[in-house]
């Protein structure tokens, strides 16, 4: 088991893009998101890779998970039959900033023109530099996770 | 993907136990069974090996199913930790008959002494020499599914 331990923030204005490499689509979808257990099923396929990604409950900014290879037609087929709740289309950006590498998810579908910055860390307490262009801390929102965004887009918010 | 067709039969008496190989002891969770997307994601850990499994919903008989072999400690870790709110113990007994092989799970703790039988078939509609040893068919009694049993054992059935 790894054990993620991540930040989130939202995205202010394009200046990020000056130091981001070109991105990777992904597109991905959740065969379990938040059910009894509070574990979350994820098939995410992208750049000709796919796999199968089991997290389980939020613990603060920590959460198990284990994520195993897994055949890219099989996650095609996957997304296609079982996913059909919902799934979540993104192109995955990596920016270097001060030593770590930001992860910048640019929405695509309904859930543009959301961008959402991520830092894995060591530790809940880890010090991170924060890079010029982040808006405010989502980390503990739930609504910006990739299930939540799954079920209920972006664009959707605030809409009866 | 594989295809999942298969019938299930309650068992009456012991006279298969003549005929079974020695069994195999399984323990196995679900992180996610039957919620929106009428998914299960199975943790099967037994025989020094282990496996996630996804299955679609059930149309009949049939059941869409990818399995990935995955480490035994994870399973372990997976089963202690992301599936508290239940899991199965069985041993697997496999029984030739009439030119196809019955599995026929022996359950323990909560769901002893269930014993139910399982038979692979082509299709729905295949003709199957069924054993004398069998009771009723449940392929149609969700009560029986082992996503069911992990959650409302049988030794709890009836009960308020």
């Amino acid at each position: 088991m790894a054990k993620e331990i991540e930040r989130k923030f939202l995205v202010a204005g394009d200046a990020w893009r000056a130091g981001a490499a070109p991105g990777i689509a992904y597109r991905q979808g959740y065969l379990s998101a938040g059910s009894d257990a509070g574990c979350t099923v994820r098939v995410r396929l992208g750049g000709g890779r796919a796999y199968v990604t089991i997290k389980g409950p939020a613990a603060g900014a920590a959460r198990d998970e284990y994520e195993y290879p897994i055949p890219p037609t099989d996650a095609a087929e996957m997304l296609e039959r079982l996913c059909a709740g919902g799934t979540v289309e993104k192109v995955r950006h990596l920016v270097p900033f001060a030593g770590r590498t930001w992860e910048l998810d640019e929405f695509g579908g309904e859930n543009a023109p959301l961008v959402v910055a991520e830092v894995e860390i060591e530790s809940a307490d880890a010090a991170v530099k924060l890079p010029p262009w982040l808006g405010a801390e989502v980390t503990d929102d739930p609504r910006y996770t990739n299930a939540a965004l799954a079920r209920t887009p972006y664009s959707r918010w605030g809409r009866p």
